[in-house]
């Protein structure tokens, strides 16, 4: 399960697949699974992060829910297919810089940055996502920066709409910031998909406490499904 | 110059202004400029991002614009007084873990996450931010994560609100990403205050690529002035 779930998602953003569909294919060359699944319980997950994943991994047991793997880094193939497929322009990196590159919300040590692991209903056509957010992540004393909430935001719409729709870009994010979000504290990313209009995707999600009785945050996106021989810039 | 700028920004989110006014007045302890000031070039600025910041250090000469300074952690005193202010709950954090809380947009090494600095025209009523976002900051291959473009949007939009209006927090963020940004490219973002409805501040800005030719983001934010005596949550 957690392969088919973990190779599924590997072309991850330079794949295309059919709105709905279950499959994905790439355009490019394949990646086995060689890197280290980030989205496991770690000695900094708190209790309650531990606890609800636990719920969700008994989900997953009879089939109706799975958990989606995640990685920090891509290859450096992939970087130089999804670049040369997407981009005509030139990007500033160094090729010896390209290997160093790391996925924005895996790019903290254990702890103190994003903790978050996503599982996906296929039934339900959702995603839960449980995070809990370090001590790098803050914005006013006390509390999570705005913009760590919307990368998870970013992050968890995307995979959404990626799932039902294949390789993506985010055009627009609408966030509504309705309490503020102690720093250390877990929370919860529950998603929607709203409607599909030709190439747009709208997908939509709110943030709650562990206890459902606090709504952190609220967000709309809008992804854009990416054209293959089209660039992007 | 500096000095006084660095000290009208210190009680940062724990200060009340009046809307447009110049000075802030602290309502808890004032702190001293103690700790390392980040908006300043390093030697992991790319050259684009120096001759930037070296041109707005010119204009700051005759005083029409001030550089912002910018500090990764607040004390533990301040931590401690904005909590009691503001939050009537309890925060997950231990004691001992206060003092590693940083200021997420400061929470990287050198040159792998963000780089920036932010300047004002009190003339102009606007906030320039010249940033260059690092290797950490990946969404897809080659490019910055969208969250990265929105931390830094709330940052600079938060930033000229609290200048506008003192103590402030986040309550609405609109983005729309009209092209995706390459890795370790520099950006410029300017700001502007559309309007001011009692507690409500309207700000808004673009991020645009040195040479002005491409506009990679569009932002718009609504941010609340914070009363004092009255919690958030």
């Amino acid at each position: 399960m957690l392969r088919s779930c973990a190779a599924r998602l590997r072309p991850l953003l330079v794949a295309h697949g059919r709105p709905g569909g279950a499959r994905l294919t790439s355009t490019f060359s394949f990646e086995e699974v060689t890197q280290k699944d980030h989205a496991l319980p770690k000695p900094s997950w708190s209790k309650d992060l531990r606890l609800l994943f636990d719920q969700f991994m008994k989900k997953c047991e009879d089939g109706s829910w799975e958990r989606l793997p995640s990685c920090s880094r891509h290859s450096v193939q992939r970087f130089q297919n999804f670049t040369k497929a997407f981009f005509s322009g030139s990007i500033p990196v160094k090729e010896e810089q390209i290997s160093q590159a790391k996925f924005f919300p895996r790019s903290f040590e254990d702890g103190l940055g994003f903790e978050y692991a996503m599982f996906w209903s296929k039934d339900e056509k959702r995603i839960v996502c449980l995070f809990q957010g370090g001590l790098y992540l803050q914005g006013i004393p006390g509390f999570l920066h705005g913009g760590a909430l919307v990368t998870l935001i970013d992050t968890t719409l995307g995979t959404h709409a990626m799932l039902a729709g294949g390789a993506v870009m985010t055009a627009n994010l609408s966030i509504n910031f309705k309490r503020p979000m102690p720093l250390c504290s877990v929370g919860v990313i529950n998603t929607q998909l709203d409607k599909i209009e030709g190439r747009k995707l709208f997908v939509s999600c709110n943030i709650q406490s562990v206890d459902e009785k606090t709504v952190y945050t609220e967000g709309t996106g809008l992804f854009i499904k990416l054209e293959p021989g089209k660039t992007l810039v």
